[in-house]
């Protein structure tokens, strides 16, 4: 196996490995196989039995042979699979029409009314687009025009996006797709990672000033410091909250914009609040979302402190056809309307607790799980090798992911060592789903934990 | 006015102008400073008086009043405004399921099919993504990473999408967004370039050459060439053809990939074949799609010789979100379908030409037309101030443009020089629709041509 195969493969956590095709149901294999024979780059199934679904309704998927299956991972169906709202909302208008933002669109407006009121005063600007990765893009582009600075700073194995751009400060990627001269690395906001006697915020502060100098140093002024707010790549860390306010001094100390990406942590998936980025008590100056904005439909965001905007919207011509347009705006439409009428954020609140209470209890006693992450319905589950060393154990971590999977309970797994368990449901999941999920999860952790 | 607003408006055909603002009619002035409190950069509206619709049926749209404005330059809509087999498909499968390529998915992989049975063999892989930018950008990951170059190859005036790397070969979206070091740019094939004695695949070969040889005297190798088989930006330049095989032996003997943009010029708006590369004979080692692909539901691709993703494919993750979820694809495949039935490709050589003769008839005594250009439907008529300087017109064609939209018909500029008419109707533009243009426009034509 030539050693860029193996670098790329090994990245990706819960992959299907295409070595085991031949153990697959006959109907399965020869979709993969067809499948394979027509697909390009990028194109990863997961499990190691991969499944096909055909309907789905809240946080369940339901396969070719009407199995239902409990749905702890889809973060973009966020109101729940096919939600009737969202359904309507799209049906009717693409019986109407579907036109772009060089006509007026009264919908287009109301919505980034909508939008921009879930934000704090001074992010008071929206541009739309099609995917998380255009609006990080779109989002450095007007970091670097702004601040004419080029150095980027982000997480050691932060995930932003795809296009060569982004790709260029998403070390998640792995060795095959290079990080940019202009990109430092720094931890994520791990505890365990402070020396004794110093504090969360400290050990932030330090480690972004020295990406500064760094930086500095090779000639590079910072454009921006990128963060998810929920470290999703990293392994999830969400708490405890509070160390923003230092990072962010020292990034706009530098001259650097704090663009905060909510593509994961946005629209109360932390459950607390609506952004992640509230939760720290900070204000971006720039914020992009994408993933459920519009429960599938592909739309993404970026907004605005507008001052660092303005000269760039002045000089710079961006028309982005899909975006803003008809059909995915009445799909975002829709799901603020389901977020009001359903009371989703404090549903969030009262199952994620649940979810990890439940979690917690679980695992307490097993030496293989260091910690039980997450706010909200964004759960961590950290699986190692023995307590003491940390170290990962991505085969035990793909096990229980696996067990899961053979149980119809869906998840998958995340962090450089692939050892980190992701649950990370439809904001749908009920607390009936909870009970599913801890169920499931107790027989699988008998045998593995 | 500082100059970087000046040029940044200057390089925007029919755009609106804010500061008309006051003129328009109260309920438009209303939603349009509402617009402006809340949108970010990135929105300009079309016309001295911009146009809100709220249906639309073939290649007709319906404004608040009920009043029908004939639709000639939507591409996006290409089967038609609201189709009622698109509607159909997207609805039922809103209802049914929207889910990722981490799953199987049996629709998928037979769009896939679908699609690449409409190349040429050796065409045989394809990824999708959101936007046409967005397949632009991973087209250009791949000739990157696949060559080991980074030289890259366009047209003047050409525009080729919006993410950092993609505006960076973008000439079209002027000076306020610069130009990489390694970017180069050619005449498009425009046949009154070419030197008399000369051929015009003598001429582009030359041209190519030539920035070959400059990319390469400072130190950068090639890794593409990327052309809109329409040269859409720079003014609409689809014939003669035959030039191209000289163009892409010279980019091919430098080590560098010919990348076919077809975001445009592809799914038979040319008229006589499917993608506009086919035209010239040739085989492009990408392709790269979008725009009408999904009928307005964002969704693109790009096709693939395998061998130049393979590698890339094995060392670099790539997972789109969004890109080839259930929803887009059976829009796309819905596409495919009603191509088939309503035998589109047929309808837009007939039509196309109709356009095309009625234009040419229309024009030909004015001492103001320099030249009807096009294929398919996907017409340029060029407005100059006279006919031997061919300097252009861009207040004349502007005025005719707002002239058309005054009698409820839709079409808009392009070039450099703004003073290209672009008409580019969805390819359901019947011959009742020829009609109709053609009569607005001569009456338009006796007054400002």
């Amino acid at each position: 196996m030539p050693s860029s195969l193996s670098r790329a493969i090994d990245s990706y956590p819960n992959r299907f490995d295409p070595g085991a095709l031949g153990a697959l149901p006959e109907h399965l294999q020869e979709t993969i196989r067809r499948r394979n024979e027509v697909l390009g780059p990028g194109y990863t199934l997961i499990y190691r039995e991969p499944v096909e679904f055909v309907s789905g309704h809240g946080a369940h998927l339901v396969d070719r042979e009407g199995n239902d299956y409990l749905d702890a991972y889809n973060n973009v169906p966020c109101v729940g699979h096919a939600h009737p709202r969202v359904v309507e909302a799209v049906s009717r208008q693409m019986a109407a029409v579907n036109t772009n933002t060089r006509y007026v669109q009264e919908a287009l407006v109301g919505y980034a009314e909508r939008l921009l009121a879930t934000f704090p005063g001074g992010l008071s600007k929206v541009s739309l687009a099609c995917s998380g990765s255009e609006a990080n893009d779109l989002a450095m582009r007007v970091a670097r025009f702004h601040t004419g600075g080029e150095g980027i700073i982000v997480t050691r194995w932060a995930y932003h996006g795809l296009t060569r751009e982004v790709a260029s400060f998403s070390p998640s990627l792995g060795p095959g797709s290079p990080l940019g001269p202009n990109v430092r690395l720094i931890d994520p906001p791990d505890p365990r990672l402070v020396a004794p006697g110093s504090t969360l915020a400290e050990h932030m502060r330090l480690q972004v000033r020295g990406a500064i100098d760094d930086l500095e140093r090779h000639g590079y002024r910072l454009a921006a410091l990128v963060a998810d707010c929920a470290y999703s790549s990293d392994g999830i860390f969400t708490d405890p909250v509070g160390y923003m306010q230092a990072v962010v001094e020292e990034v706009h100390a530098a001259g650097g914009l704090y663009i905060a990406d909510e593509v994961q942590s946005g629209f109360a998936r932390l459950g607390d609040s609506m952004w992640g980025f509230s939760r720290h008590d900070v204000l971006p100056d720039i914020v992009t979302m994408g993933k459920p904005m519009g429960n599938g439909l592909p739309i993404s965001g970026v907004v605005f402190r507008p001052e660092v905007a303005e000269e760039f919207g002045r000089s710079v011509r961006y028309f982005n056809t899909f975006a803003g347009s008809s059909v995915p705006v009445v799909a975002a439409a829709a799901v603020l309307d389901v977020f009001d009428e359903e009371n989703v954020q404090q549903r969030v609140v009262e199952n994620g607790t649940a979810l990890r209470a439940g979690l917690e209890e679980l695992t307490q006693a097993s030496p293989y799980v260091a910690e039980v992450r997450g706010s909200g319905l964004y759960i961590g589950v950290e699986v190692v090798k023995d307590p003491e060393t940390l170290a990962p154990d991505r085969a035990r971590a793909e096990d229980i992911i696996n067990d899961l999977r053979d149980r119809r309970v869906l998840i998958s797994g995340t962090a450089k060592g692939a050892h980190v368990l992701k649950i990370r449901p439809p904001l749908a999941f009920s607390s009936a789903d909870v009970a599913r999920f801890l169920e499931a999860f107790a027989e699988v952790a008998k045998v593995r934990l």
